[in-house]
């Protein structure tokens, strides 16, 4: 048995890797030199696609009995941009006022430590191995494409029927306050563009004309005005948004023969893109019986209904930090869409204030407690 | 007394006059040396502007008596575009399957012809002075700016008590059959562009932004869904066409700052264009607290009432060709706009199909037709 790492330490040492994606800059490396010792398996997983770049990534499991908890991380990186805008080297690892400064620090480096800490403790604790099983998937490719990354190391461990009862995911969750929030799901994005025709005319003839602008105001006036829903239990109401219409027509005396508008929709578990498209297309056809739509869909929603998962992070919180979380859906897209379609997942993390911005860092402070909420979580879930 | 001139030959004379706005050509002093002879009085009023070419105008009087009718027109013609595009010169006069092809045959030398030899014909039939007296106000600024002609030769009658009972636009105002139509009135016209202002963000969280998009929507669908009126005894209903709408946003994750679109009102009788902007204004300002909206008025709706003047046209059409025209109200401006002020106006010419385009002609029996009707007209309206 070797000492447990510490959180501090480990991250400013995963800093120090130079893992832009897709570069995996020696990270890797170093958390399977950290966890080999502490008996996980470690499995590395190169993936390549025609036209993307290969994708190194980590798989570790300790033990091997049920319940078998899944920590999905990434130790990829956004670039830091100008490293003079920062105070210190960002891929220094240095500690200034407390914090650990550096790109990464925060998504997600630092979770990325905390729960390899907080599992070397339990392993430690417990002489080699938990009650259930404990495994890190890692991923290379959370900042760039999605391609060769956390999709593929699912589409492995499904073969081999490494299929996990939880998945915690730790990108950074929290708000103002550490793990202030606990993320159970996420709106889904969609983007359409909508070209309705017309006729061309004279505007002082419009009986000669079909004007498209007129058809594309009616049916641009129910998509805003009618309502997707009202919200559900844990997802505020959908939302269209009109970001542009455009005719691009100077002349005063002339009727165009086409007309454009382009919107977003952020819809919630009540929808999937395939029922906010027809919800859409019955909005636009009443007034428009000739129009092109383009649909773009950036991700679905989802939603793991609260259970063991949520609850044991919630108590964990509570515990060590005598704050009651939110179970929230907000905020933009994570691997935690490819991985609910295996196991319920949640994400919690360091706060994201700082996430992709110049002198990204993570207090000291922080750090240790999110390792404490990890290892009581942990406890918890595999009743250990 | 010297022979009334034929209508066909002069209006082939007329167009060998190369009068292109503002260029008088030489068709002013022609028809002054037709008209003097007749015992005309003639006058040349040449008006001038800062900015705008110098104009040359012609106003000649037969008699003194009442009622006094006037006829307006122009010998001013639009450019011909390339002369290779014609059949023949568009400066030639010529003959070509009993039409006089040229530019300005139909708008409107070939009226002017007409007129001018319907008056001779009066005067030499009545001993040189009808019971009444007729005019005409000929201008070489119809078809340009419009600054430097009619307005100021009817400001010059005003001020020398030159006030006519009846006024006789020669315009073309037939549309399949010669004289099928008698133009008693024109819609006004005037142009917006409405700027919506909102508060920029991002699309995934609308609730911090405010959509300039959706209240300029629902604004435009106020404006294209009620109906200024149903139309009046004289004039089609009043039509909005909204002819752009511009944003020019390419982010989808956008929510933009402002958003712009621009419509066209024809209005009718039942409204001048302060109460237009009124009605506009009244069906923004519900869903945009803040919003510029620009006005352009080009020119106000008329009505000059059945009376008199449209009795005697009708009729001597009856009379001559067998058909009853009808009272219109539709079309373009013309310098009738300026004349509605100083008496009753309407307008009675040759067909305008041709009107600015390659190949202008007028068949020789319209000319001579139309000659016919004016003649009968004149008759009816000075009672001789
Ligand atoms: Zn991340
Ligand atoms: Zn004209």
């Amino acid at each position: 048995m070797t000492q447990p790492p510490d959180p501090v330490e480990l991250t400013r040492r995963l800093i120090r890797c130079r893992s832009v994606t897709p570069e995996e800059g020696g990270a890797l490396d170093l958390l399977q030199q950290v966890l080999e010792p502490l008996g996980f398996v470690c499995h590395r997983l190169v993936f390549s696609e025609d036209g993307t770049p290969n994708v190194d990534n980590l798989y570790a499991r300790l033990g091997t009995g049920s319940p078998h908890l899944c920590f999905a991380g990434h130790t990829d990186v956004v670039p830091p941009g100008n490293p003079d805008d920062w105070r210190v080297d960002p891929f220094g690892g240095e500690v200034v006022d407390d914090a650990v400064i550096g790109r990464g620090a925060v998504d997600m480096k630092g979770a990325v430590a905390c729960f390899v800490a907080a599992a070397s403790r339990l392993a430690a604790g417990r002489g080699g191995e938990p009650g259930g099983s404990v495994s890190l998937l890692i991923t290379g490719d959370e900042e760039g494409p999605s391609i060769n990354g956390t999709r593929k190391v699912l589409d492995w461990m499904r073969e081999r029927g490494e299929v996990p009862d939880y998945c915690l995911v730790g990108e950074p969750s929290s708000g103002t306050d550490l793990c202030d929030t606990i993320k159970i799901g996420r709106r889904g994005s969609m983007n359409f563009e909508l070209t309705v025709h017309g006729t061309q005319g004279h505007s002082a003839y419009p009986q000669h004309a079909d004007n498209p602008v007129h058809r594309l105001v009616r049916g641009l006036h129910r998509l805003t005005g009618d309502r997707l829903d009202e919200g559900s239990e844990h997802f505020e109401p959908s939302t269209l948004q009109v970001t542009s219409v455009d005719v691009g027509n100077p002349a005063t005396n002339v009727i165009p023969a086409q007309a454009t508008a382009r919107f977003n929709v952020r819809f919630n578990d009540l929808h999937d893109s395939t029922a906010v498209e027809r919800w859409v297309r019955e909005r636009v056809e009443p007034d428009a019986p000739r129009f092109d739509l383009a649909v773009r869909v950036s991700g679905e929603s989802f939603l793991c209904t609260p259970g063991p998962l949520s609850d044991a992070l919630s108590a964990a919180v509570e515990e060590k930090l005598g704050r009651t979380p939110i179970l929230g859906t907000g905020g933009g897209t994570s691997d935690g869409r490819f991985i609910k379609d295996l196991c319920p997942v949640a994400e919690l993390g360091l706060k994201n204030a700082l996430a992709h911005q110049v002198d990204e860092r993570a207090p000291l402070r922080d750090l240790r407690d999110l390792t404490d909420v990890y290892e009581v979580a942990l406890k918890r879930l595999l009743a250990c």
